[in-house]
């Protein structure tokens, strides 16, 4: 620990006797009761109260992304849950360490792409060209495609179109629709977009950054979590996913 | 692994090609643009989409508990996500971590209070009762008293004030400040009630199970930690919380 | 944050240009190469090198705790792990939040009964009670009894011989075993001492206190997880579990 | 989740009502009181018995890692126990978080290298190859160098000299040594080996596979931060550090 930068500081929030202040705002008089829970998350991160139809789409993509069944995310929630009854809060987290790359890695890496079509002369010829180096590579195009929603994943289709009708849609799903287009052209056949390219490209148009996207489906899913502790509270599922997963991977007695 | 009890059934899931269904309604056209996020929260934990009333309380109640500053929480998880900036979602498991007994233990066992309270045959006697036990016994009344709030604590009044208005203030809120007044003569001075007594009595009034309350702040929380997490991502204060801990808690050599 | 106690100190470790000081020991030319594992981690917690017996003991304890095939523990790490296989650390936590009041519970609880006994005035006497006090509440006596290993327990057989050989048996094994008489009398039929009992007498025995032996399950754990993630590497077992775990835990549809 | 590969086994574990098996050996009768905690942990994850001089080896490299003070990791364990003291394995695990690259990715890149160096035609040229590549790109090269320890990092050079002497050095040792001469050579200036470079280079001679020595340093951390809850469950420095932090980063109050 050598010579250090300038000290940080923190613009999220201090507090008074009389109040908290989260960005600059009085918590008290001008947060609770006057925001959603969405509109505060949004401004906690970018220091801006959302407009109604950000707001809208931000809520829209959070509902989406809350629950799946039993993932491995709701399974290790519920593992945890029946052996540590006392701390549900580590039930609730030892799901979020599952929302790792292989579940939202693709929300990311479809958000890189849009920002680099965007920042391109052309949209549509730098599209093209994130389809060929894909075809090319032999790589799936993160956002894209799904192995049950065929041919469309209808998540997408209301998400886009709820985007449209709020006016939110612009430059990330222009971006989207132009690399969709170029994707169906150079592999030959329709592939979806599927949810997370379209949550990647809906909240880069609400203003939210790429690098804290991973953030709201952690967000999302840790709602779902908290039902899913719920439920193994009262239908406790633990023995039958432990007897069920011994069976499954049985024995093999190798050295 | 002995003899099982009947297998358990999950009631909050289900997916097909065509859609994802969630407490038995579909996703794609009865939730997604339909509810918000904290709706589609209610909904997850109860089986029931909340009226606008509950929701602008549950709404009011998150707001609240959402953001402290830095609190230990809120450092573990700027420790951790600049410790490994590829796994944001570890950040926000371990400040979730820190949401244990110290934090929330009071919001539930002022829960389990008013429970007792509103199961017994009259409210004011056992609200007495309740205050005169914790005074013997030497033990602060959980949900009543601030170090810092004082002589009361702003966000509790406005929180059980919205309750009123919204017309969700019922049993819980009743039982609450009946306590409130039991408290105040039986320890001889006037004790606030704080942000979590008054979360605990609303949450109860709209129809949460005390023992998910807890949740709650979880989620609540987990916003505020992905806050966190993207502050240091700009701002990483990570080497000035490392060397004023080195500072402030110095090795004494004692073997 | 009112009024602060002293400030507090550490007595763990300090490092300097040439060095690092653990416990008051130079680590370069006092612990590496001159101390095992299982020698540091006791030292680190009591601040004293143990006998040899005392860490034949604790390695033994460690050994026999590590492994018990594909449990809760175990599946959460491997969820996790083919989830974020880019975090090692994170699938190895989650598995560690497993290690909680269901699995080690009854070691700190039947360690407690035995301070409680080596406490009492007359041994024989106090151990009797606490068997009766179980029997009447219909509670199992922490550390007695296994659904599976009948008549007895061959981990704590193997273990308490070893204790007695390395001459490390003393108080807590004498009150074990004379709890275990009480238990068998009381009770009327023969109920084993399981290996968490065992455990709790032994580790009692080297001189480590009871409020930290959570802290010995999840070090041996830990190892044991590191093995489950590097079997994950090579056999990825998530699909297996994650999909016997769906038709184990059906939909019901329930509102 | 469409059509699964083969089903898959595990070698791990397995348990009858009369023993248990790790890896194919007896607990009872060929583990416990046999072999130390280091040597189940190998056998665990290579199934094999280390050899006495890799085990001294990879207790060495465990005994190096296991403490540096309060770090961030340790500061983690220490704000989540005091947060949730219910839970102590919630507060290792949360310590366990801060494992990440920035920590243990010096290690794993170091691995990475002397893999490469040991696969080429000739060790010397690939590592004078891989130290002009580092000090073109401006990159450090992983596993050298050291700010506080200077000229010579003294954990390495006894790491080292105990491999020579256990004879446990060899291949990955030599690539080591190659590519020091040649960063020394091609940077014009003396650059230490620090601990990550050694123990990289020492755990790969005793065949330990660079894909799970992370999980050593994981391991090793365990233990520490078992003992920094154990000291904070003595002398707390939840509030010290809390405090100490919120001094070091202030609120600007920028919106």
């Amino acid at each position: 620990m050598s010579s250090s930068p300038p000290p940080p500081t923190t613009s999220i929030a201090t507090h008074t006797a009389e109040d908290v202040f989260v960005r600059g705002r009085s918590l008290c008089r001008e947060l609770i009761g006057k925001v959603t829970f969405t509109e505060m998350t949004y401004l906690h991160i970018t220091g801006r109260v959302p407009t109604p139809a950000e707001t809208a789409m931000v809520d829209a993509c959070l509902v989406t992304l809350m629950e799946h069944g039993l993932t491995p995310s709701a399974l290790a929630t519920r593992l945890v849950y029946s052996s540590a009854p006392e701390a549900l809060q580590s039930a609730v987290a030892a799901g979020l360490l599952a929302v790792g790359s292989a579940f939202v890695g693709t929300v990311e890496g479809c958000a890189a792409l849009l920002e680099r079509i965007l920042g391109a002369a052309d949209v549509a010829t730098e599209a093209r060209l994130v389809a060929e180096e894909h075809r090319a590579a032999g790589r799936p195009v993160p956002g894209f495609g799904h192995p049950e929603h065929k041919p469309d994943d209808p998540r997408s289709i209301v998400l886009l179109k709820l985007a449209e009708a709020q006016g939110v849609a612009s430059g990330h799903v222009a971006a989207l629709r132009a690399l969709a287009e170029a994707v169906d052209a150079v592999f030959g056949k329709h592939i979806t977009i599927n949810a997370t390219g379209a949550i990647a490209a809906i909240l880069g148009d609400c203003g939210l950054p790429a690098e804290i996207l991973r953030g709201f489906a952690v967000l999302a899913r840790c709602a779902g979590l908290v039902g899913h502790a719920h439920e193994e509270q009262h239908k406790p599922a633990i023995r039958a996913i432990w007897e069920a997963s011994e069976r499954a991977v049985p024995y093999d007695g190798a050295k």
